[in-house]
């Protein structure tokens, strides 16, 4: 499993934006890999990465940056990582082992397993990052205490896992293992309907209100400043998902004004009531086994 | 305007929960009055008003608690405030000053205008507090550099306003001044819509997705930890702004829903990137004379 050491020789970073350059800071500060390789095609991206120590070296090529790679992680937008893929796949080395940090997972898992042929592909979402992009927001303890989805399916390779399982864990996540369905349809509630109702409840409120706006409305659309290229990303990869999590709110939202108009009191304060111990759970002391709740 | 230097000689507060509490604490903090009453149902309520020195006497009987005050300052939840006032008004001495905290202002105002004859009534609403309730979390800074919104009508008297907005700023809020109707309108948006968007967005998610949940979402519905009791009010005190406000989203909603399933990217990023610059505009510093943006 080490290579000197090390669980990886040379790990291939491609997008090194939050995540990726997190990525970067946290291998090198953890011994993951001998030598971290950033690939991206902005000049300043790699400029960025290389001072902040995010990698040791930096390509704009896609062959040099993951010829010589045991371990490629794909840590662009969904849609980058589909369309790199299967050019990506061309110049990896027998053996190598590829995984991604993209936030839905059909998509990418079926990509990857029709174009990567002698590469091995495992599928990993960590819930970390947050509505801000770029390397000056990456560090180091990203992972730390987070938790983080893997989804191999029976066309996994179980060495690749269990490496890829070893990188997260090296990097102190917590792993927890899905189908690519389970993922997206979970992540549907959790992440994707969140960050839409942000988008929406912001997009709402008039602009001439914007001046007495509080704590309140700030934390309910605090991740509304998420990245616009990435959440479109998510809405094509995950619609079906997205559309029911959508439904399901709107109903409950109809549920509440009707109990509203009809002035339905014992109704406002029962959903109220269980609302509130739902909410209140998700703040107590998480089972020893139970994974971390880190941004997401 | 001074009694020995204190703006009132004797405050009463109906009340003595987070808002009431810290009310109590940032009276004597700032030597507004020279003696602060408490007036509760529940004794320990007032036991630890008097232990937190919020208060420096506090009362079961509403006669004693209020027929001495210069002052009298309903902190309870919205209906309440409307039960209380009638019964309130009948122990007040001549020239008494009452106003409130409460939430929705219409009803309050109504209410106050037709019931209190020898006293005068001024509505304010400190846009302080949280989903947290108790004294507990009291404290006589919650209303520092906070925005308190007053809603004086026609016939509101001047001077008992211009008190009552001293009373405002000695505690270090800024004051801003609305009719009632538009105070409920502007609230529907800024704060019921958030608070009912979030107890909906907490309740549709599955139980067992609960230990997945990440900041995002826990940002998202932080405030569905608020008193139900407190919300059933609101919510029934300002149902019409509050439904248009959820008519208003759920539009919003099926805007996103229906460019999902067309994959209308454009249409997607153009909506999530003016989203995005709403919400960043948030955290930009206020002008000068912009209201501050604490808790609400």
């Amino acid at each position: 499993m080490n290579h000197e050491g090390s669980l990886f020789k040379q790990v291939t970073i491609v997008g090194v934006g939050l995540i990726g350059g997190s990525l970067g800071m946290a291998i090198k500060k953890h011994q993951v890999a001998q030598e971290v390789i950033g690939l991206s095609n902005r000049h300043s991206s790699l400029v960025d990465a290389l001072q902040n120590k995010a990698i040791d070296r930096g390509f704009h090529d896609i062959k040099k940056a993951v010829e010589t790679a045991d371990l490629v992680i794909m840590a662009t937008p969904v849609k980058t990582i589909v369309n790199l893929l299967p050019i990506v796949t061309k110049y990896l080395k027998r053996g190598c082992i590829v995984t991604d940090v993209g936030s839905t997972k059909t998509t990418i898992v079926d990509c990857a397993e029709r174009y990567l042929t002698s590469a091995f592909f495992v599928g990993s979402h960590p819930l970390a990052g947050s509505e801000k992009t770029g390397i000056i927001f990456a560090n180091p303890d990203l992972f730390h205490q987070s938790l983080c989805l893997m989804t191999p399916t029976p066309k996994t390779n179980r060495a690749a896992e269990e490496k890829v399982r070893a990188l997260w864990t090296s990097l102190g996540a917590r792993v927890k293992t899905f189908t690519p369905l389970e993922h997206d349809k979970i992540l549907a509630y959790i992440s994707h309907l969140p960050h839409l109702v942000a988008y929406a409840l912001i997009g709402v409120i008039p602009d001439e209100y914007l001046p007495y706006v509080a704590q309140g409305l700030k934390d309910t659309t605090r991740i509304a400043a998420s990245s616009p290229y990435m959440w479109n990303d998510i809405c094509l990869t995950n619609p079906k998902n997205i559309v029911h999590t959508l439904d399901e709110l709107v109903k409950r939202i109809s549920l509440l004004r009707k109990s509203i108009l009809l002035k339905d009191e014992q109704n406002l304060i029962e959903n109220f009531k269980k609302s509130k111990s739902k909410r209140e759970s998700l703040d107590q002391a998480p089972e020893p086994n139970a994974p971390s709740t880190g941004p997401i």
